[in-house]
């Protein structure tokens, strides 16, 4: 019976997402039109809570930010799902000839959260309908600020998003998997990070007597040479791990002027909490040495930033077997596509609670990459309604878990 | 009877310089109060040529620039000898608290520009009333620019100041040799140089994929290394040379996307021509080495500056004869200072024709440093007259040559 | 039927090898007294062929080393495994006080091969007792020389060791994992890699006169400098990856001579053949854009070493199950114990067979760490008998699946 | 009269130098074909000492290896003027084809210490003749191991060879001077210099984990490279100054083992004790800088060397003077040669007497440069007696301004 029941609630789904396709990509593509950059997606946000309220559901902010939710209380006991998508934009001019181009110079959709909010609309409006099949309570979170450090995941969970939740599920759609397929991975699977600045203090003066001066571009230059021992030397090569000099500003109007100062800033990624320990310390090793050896001084402004995204193994077990054993319409593979190099700031939920992320593959069959932040990157639209089944499929399944 | 001519005129001038003191002080305070920076001197163009015009005399201008020269024609046949000042000043801001102060924000002579001026426009004023007594012309030479390369020495040139010019002499204070001392050195006595831009130009990217990148951060900073070893070890270690990475930009708002560019800004300081092309060679195989080694793009633009400052021996020696044998009031001694690191728009005139640089010390006895450049920088004001008086003394001496 | 036939030759097989510990340890005692270095291991090929042929067993030799295998034909069909252990000892002086510690000055059983040999010898031993109930063909493969690259391993495949070979299975006891556990890896498990040769050639001279001169040791020194971005820059941050050059010869009695030659000796591992080619080609790169930068001429020689080692996933499952499932006496664990940073040469048998290498724990539970290579590498000998028995269990598995 | 006494002293020597000539070549001859490294002169300088007995002189050991004197005492009174000429030779294997080529293998006067010896010889000879018209006493000094640091002049002045010397004048052939020249100077004209010694020791290790060992060759090319700013930043462009890394001791049998240790030899060349200080500082600073930044443990053994020669000017003036003053046969220029790179322990005598040091021309015509220190370093013969000449009229003058 229960399989019955299932069965009846996930076709039931399925059916209503098929028939809501064309909303779907209408939604996706008005979003892609109007993009606003993060932290600035306030008529982003303020159409989307629209949407939610003509249907009766009821938005509700958390955080500093434009971030809400909509909780569907489902007519079953149950715990607390959280699914999130992202609505922020990135300040890329958009070159792609399409009759939903961005309006806004400078600013667009170049990394698919357009897609992520419109399938969560769709998706969150049918299950909606279908609340009283549901156990607990499925909470649609809808999250700012994904593309800029920290992300707007950790002021919404200092603003009390997580509370009472159980799990939080999200998926990225990829341009750069084939579309119809899904991936999945367990345990770490997009990098943390950290971020630092560097200033590099030494003395002034003139290129025709460099005796008199201390040079913060000679002294910089040698920090940069040997920081790359830090990821050649003093990491495991097993260990995902990377040291960025992003920024070495060393600018100057002058030829004939010996630099007084530079300032680096330094972005790290890695994937185990041990390779961000070792990095900082070798960065503030590395400084301290520069001051000894070169003679200037450094003042090092470290801070750690996005955790490592670490899937919870049981509960991203529960979503790939329920993906796998489901015939989806337009999935042709669900596998296990290991970890990403990128970070998300997902992974807060993840810290917080046993969470998972999932990818959806949208490439677009031109012979092309269009890859992510690129001024050409295009999805594939056959990936929205797949993301939305897929999505409906995990939730009806962690749904049907509780019955 | 041409020794006593000699001390008759000599000793006129001298008296004559002695009572204009206070005129003398007065100009270089004016001067100091209104400094303009390097091409924008027009009010201190103006304000020297009124000077000039009010005593009947005639600016004359050459170049494209506010510089101008007058010429005074001796009574008696002879030589044209130039005797140049330079009149720019600096974007510093000054520091000292005088009743002269700077009224130009940002803005100083911090050089001592203003005082070679004053000292020239009261030795032309006494010279032009002497000018019976004169052989052949002298030429006061008033040039802009001398601060920002290549200086305004040969734009004069090329408007054709030099013509008919048999020999150019000039002179700079010191604030970092003593009041009272006169410094001269024959052969190569301030530096030439070069500059150049190197835009080396990577691939950008994402930090978390560095592998889908060439980093231009650190392709730059291994070129800065690598230059250490052109004065290191491609220089005879007997060759005054330097190159100094002036400016580093590579300045980006983000932490975390690799850097597809950089640009530098290289100075290059020799005293010797075969330095100069050794460095400019060395500097263009880093340049190709850095394509090969790092596979990044390199764009040199290599500009050869100011030549190598070479005070012509005879006439060198000629003047510091001259100075040595004369009892100048406030000099203490006259002797050879050797060469100086800086370079000096004036090495042009010396290319062409030859000439002579001398250095008149004008140290403050406070015990502290005031360094050229530098915002307090601050001159003993006794050495106003005593560069006339030198300068006077090596005009006199050098018309008396020719009777 | 088929089971409790199995049941009874792997309990069989358990009771003989138990039965044997007390020869077992005496074996590997006399091998770990009695240690040849790579490529010098006549005594212990004699000794082990003695060994066999006391037993009527007939050593067959392969390759141009003392390699040799002992074929047991089993009394049943089906194809042949082969079951290969290494024999060669390390240049290094022990420092353990044991009784039967090595008597060879300057030589050491400090990796375990002792270890291997002796319960490869005790269980064909065994096998061939009951070898009437075996499938197919085990051929004992007894190896040299596999601590010096590229390994004793290719030049026994190059002889024909393999031909008519199925399987290869091998195993290593490991100190750094507790005595009990038993790992197993599926794909790649052990590093391949490559060394060089790289020869910078700049022009000698005298200290007192760089300029005429091309200093080696700069140049030598940048290269490892610059060689730290492949790893940093090159690599995906996923990719296993390391370039170490173990060797710069650049030594000289002298102190007043500049350097005209400097060699290098590189070390890199990969677990992936990109990773290879990306590494090898990044090597090449810097040597020639070393040559560019620095006016030298560099010479490499770059050969490509030991493949990865990739365990055949099926075959590594097959084992892994039949460990799993079987009661063993020592074993507390069987698991996936990740892949191992350093190279193997048993990689070359996964290169032409489907293959899988696994590990036996062999910790002494001192509270102290011996690795291995190091002066007071210490085996639990407990492990001894556990090697076997798992060695035992994975034939008796493979026999069985065959019936 | 002085001046005909002088000219009738000076012609006899001339003279008796002339007659001479195949003597003193075939003295040349037989040194340069009995060849002895520093430190090991046993047979030169018996064979000096017995050229002088056989004239009745009388040597005289000082120090604690073979350099010995012989005075020359003159029958007027006056000062002691130590002639000096030093003796040993090269480990060069000679690559000249010559009838007196050198016949001990490896071991050849690549750097005319044959022809210092053997001219001084002859010289002694007549000056001992003529003693009678010499004022005070002409000390014949006669040095062993000049070529290795730091020479053997300390420890003959040590052993108080310079006891009651007023003056020390010494003279070097010079191939790279044409044949005919004698060249002077004044004050600093031969680089003084230090050594050092740096062990720069990290933690060995496997080539496969980095992370558990600190690469001592990586942190030993991170120094080179950073040892190049010593020189191109910090030292006055003016300053000579050279660092030289002559040994970089990482050569290891092995690839794939990361060092543990590697050895630095270090050589130091400067023209002035301000920049031997700055230069031994900055060595230090970067050595403790290296241990802050790279955790490795860095041993700095740091020996000054020889000072640099500063030729004391009047001296140098007197003896130039009379170079010129005087028509010598062969010679064709006397003027200032500026300094010269190389090192020379004659400095050793010029820092405790007033001291000059004089070069001698002696290139031959073959179109070829036989550079110092080479196998095919060649002379030209008719230096011998030039050199001869020229020390003789420089004792002559010194003692004729006694008189």
């Amino acid at each position: 019976m229960q399989r019955s029941e299932h069965m009846s609630l996930q076709t039931e789904l399925m059916a209503k997402l098929a028939a809501d396709k064309p909303e779907l990509i209408s939604l996706r593509r008005y979003l892609h039109a109007h993009p606003e950059v993060s932290y600035h997606e306030k008529h982003t946000a303020a159409y989307i809570k629209h949407y939610y309220e003509q249907l009766g559901m009821t938005p509700q902010d958390f955080g500093t930010g434009y971030g809400f939710v909509v909780d569907i209380h489902g007519g079953l006991p149950g715990q607390t799902l959280a699914v999130r998508a992202d609505f922020d934009a990135l300040p890329v001019q958009e070159e792609n000839d399409l009759p939903f181009k961005s309006v806004n110079p400078g600013v667009m959709h170049a990394c698919g959260h357009d897609v992520h909010t419109a399938y969560l609309m769709v998706l969150a409006k049918a299950l909606n309908e279908l609340r009283d099949q549901l156990h607990g309570t499925i909470r649609i979170l809808h999250q700012p600020a994904e593309e800029v450090a920290p992300g707007g995941a950790p002021d919404m969970i200092a603003g009390g998003v997580l509370t009472g939740v159980a799990n939080v599920i999200g998926a990225h759609i990829q341009t750069t998997m084939p579309t119809g397929y899904i991936g999945y991975h367990a345990g770490p699977t997009q990098a943390g990070g950290a971020r630092f600045d560097l200033t590099i203090t030494g003395h002034g003066g003139h290129a025709s007597m460099p005796q008199l001066s201390n040079d913060a571009i000679v002294a910089g230059s040698y920090f940069v040479t040997a920081a790359q021992t830090i990821v050649s030397r003093r990491l495991d090569p097993f260990a995902f791990g990377t040291v960025t000099i992003g920024s070495f500003d060393g600018a100057s109007a002058a030829y004939n002027a010996i630099r007084q100062q530079v300032v680096l800033k330094g972005d790290v990624r890695v994937m185990a909490e041990d390779t961000r320990k070792l990095i900082h310390q070798q960065v503030a090793t590395l400084a301290k040495g520069l001051e000894a050896m070169f003679g200037v001084t450094c003042d090092l402004q470290y801070q750690e930033g996005a955790p490592v995204m670490v899937n919870d193994p049981d509960f991203t077990d529960q979503v790939a077997t329920a993906l796998k054993s489901t015939n989806l319409a337009g999935v042709t593979e669900v596998g296990d596509c290991g970890a990403l190099n990128p970070s998300e700031d997902f992974a807060f939920y993840n810290h917080y609670v046993p969470s998972t992320y999932f990818y959806v593959g949208a490439a677009v069959a031109d012979g092309k990459v269009h890859p992510h932040h690129s001024p050409d990157f295009l999805v594939n639209e056959d990936s929205l309604l797949i993301a939305a089944e897929a999505m409906g499929t995990a939730v009806v399944a962690y749904s049907q878990a509780q019955g």
